[in-house]
């Protein structure tokens, strides 16, 4: 860990704050959890976005990372990232930029899931002299992207992007999306099941069908925390764990003290006789992301913690945000005069992707100091 | 308006677009209000966060203006304002900032609600031989910030601000953040009359105790669509207004066809068995703002449109939305196959104060042409 830059108190707030040892354990857990699967871990960076957190993500592993957007896998090209998955329907108009990346990096790998893009793919990549890497996303049931597997025009479209000289039809890609809808750890290990089982049978399908397939990616967090073996799978694209969240706890991906990202606040109301504190981290410094709320109705939006330890504060509940207050409700018992104007607050976010999208920099801690200051890549 | 920069077709996305047309009218329509109601306008720059449209929405009047972070009002001070108003109750740690900003520009003002932090403003304001103008902030039924107006406490604190040598104690503010769910355009009239009656009894009663209040200022978008007269009022502080969104339209305070700003999206999906399309705008281009589900509990994300002329399309809902993934639902008779991947369309969003924050650049258009780009203020 490098040298402390300041205190904890010292920071302005609304900050990002990365408690450095529940990162490094969640990134050294999942690590783990891969080895022990047999699988190879591709990890998502989409949650952190940051050079730093990735190194951390794939300590000892092949350097292959998940991203989310073309300016993630740009950003972390020019960082020495040599095996980027971009891990998102390739839209016809990225295909100039994805066959930049593809002539640039070792490996580069678009996800299809559309006959036209497939079709433009191939003439592009032909006009470009490039091969291109593709992978077909297919639908395990959380019905947002990829193709239905049991319909015979997707077998059709693997087989048309495997003839195409100027692709690499790598496998397939899937991700469980509906995990985070899952009421019961039993429905949350059916969904963990059909990830891996729909994306296996695929593959198969695929095979018989005399369709090479080297690579079936599946992955989620919840899905990842649930599974109980990954026959048949290749890779995991898990993202979420280094940062986990509020609700991921709810959902049993992890502890609340496991939770590596918060949002450092300061009170900036304090009214007693309604019971209420305002802070100054609202919509902007949180995001709206409503949480689990089909587990926990009265959820709020995150988990108000102390400054010191993070822990959470029994009673106060994260009731409203608007663009720059968060309104923080004290339950019977829970004092919210105890916080007056100037008291410091913690709070683990719904949802740490979206939160951490919020700020242009992270400050790493180690306890009450501040050791780092980690910049992740934003836009488009 | 400048010369074209390119043509929308050229941008990439997602991208924020600001119809000129629409923000220069719906600029000029509040002014027109301010001006029929004989009371001062000083426009909440928060929306927008732009020196562009901070000078559309001043228009021939005074330059003031209100922001929500110190951030914001640093970046006006710089770009020439002169005469701020910083509507977020004032953290003790904040006093240094908001001292030299008083220092700088000609009047700077901070919002107090709090004994103890009135008491620490007096006292950094006389070590810095500044003084500090101030607002008290009074709840007029929101129950986020401010004093209760009828409680003796309230008064007390007004008489400690006034007294102070080093705070000129201007007046009173207010916001009525619940007129966001009411349900009926009645609801809405009173709470609207609520806001300025609460308010002006107030000041009438810290006048009748002796206390000079030259300022009374209130505002939000929907009850300044809403109210009929200001009598008592000196200045209003709307800011949603120049842009408006989906939420403002539910609410009734514009027509859809007078949002000024919409996020781009290119069709990344395109399933027409699952009735679906998914764009690449997501909750980081749009935000998770849930939008008026107390009015249209269907509302969805955001209002689906054309980007030709920015119309609604009839039976398309932004039902879900995930960090990059937007998902349309298309309903019967609406054509998700008419959408194949690299189609475009524009999205009205639930709350443009949210979903423009999300983006470090603007693109002005003029119907089918960008005229210019816009760069707002970011973080605290």
């Amino acid at each position: 860990m490098p040298h402390p830059l300041c205190s904890l108190e010292a920071l302005p707030t609304p900050s990002a704050l990365v408690e450095f040892s529940r990162l490094e354990a969640n990134c050294r857990r999942m690590a783990e959890r891969a080895r022990h699967w047999g699988v190879g871990l591709r990890p998502h960076v989409k949650t952190h976005k940051t050079v730093q957190a990735a190194r951390l993500q794939l300590a000892g592993l092949p350097p292959r990372i998940t991203v989310s957007t073309l300016a993630e896998a740009t950003f972390f090209a020019g960082a020495g990232f040599e095996d980027i998955t971009y891990a998102v329907p390739l839209a016809p108009q990225r295909l100039p930029q994805a066959l930049e990346l593809a002539a640039r990096i070792p490996r580069f790998t678009a996800v299809v899931d559309h006959e036209d893009t497939a079709q433009e793919a191939a003439t592009a990549a032909a006009a470009r002299g490039v091969r291109l890497s593709v992978l077909l996303e297919v639908d395990c049931g959380a019905h947002r992207c990829g193709v239905d597997p049991l319909h015979p025009s997707s077998v059709a479209l693997a087989e048309r992007l495997a003839r195409s000289p100027h692709l690499d039809f790598c496998g397939v890609l899937t991700h469980a999306g509906h995990a985070y809808v899952c009421r019961t750890a039993a429905e949350l290990a059916r969904v963990a099941t059909q990830e891996r089982d729909v994306t296996g049978a695929f593959a198969q399908r695929l095979r018989q069908a005399g369709i090479g397939v080297r690579e079936v990616s599946i992955g989620s967090t919840p899905t990842l925390c649930a599974v109980d073996h990954l026959a048949g799978v290749t890779e995991v694209r898990p993202g979420n764990y280094v940062f986990f969240d509020a609700f991921q706890a709810a959902l049993g991906s992890c502890t609340l003290d496991q939770c590596a990202f918060t949002v450092l606040a300061t009170v900036i109301g304090c009214y007693p006789q309604r019971r209420t504190l305002v802070l100054d981290a609202g919509a902007l410094a949180l995001s709206r992301d409503p949480g689990p709320t089909h587990l926990r109705p009265d959820c709020g939006f995150g988990v108000v913690c102390t400054v010191d330890g993070c822990q959470p504060i029994a009673g106060f509940t994260l009731a409203a945000l608007t663009q720059e207050h968060g309104t923080v409700l004290a339950a019977e018992g829970a004092v919210a005069a105890a916080y007056p104007p100037g008291s410091r607050l913690r709070i683990i976010p719904n949802h740490a992707c979206l939160a951490a999208a919020c700020f242009d920099a992270y400050h790493v801690v180690d306890g009450e100091h501040v050791v780092d200051l980690w910049r992740p890549c934003r836009g488009w």
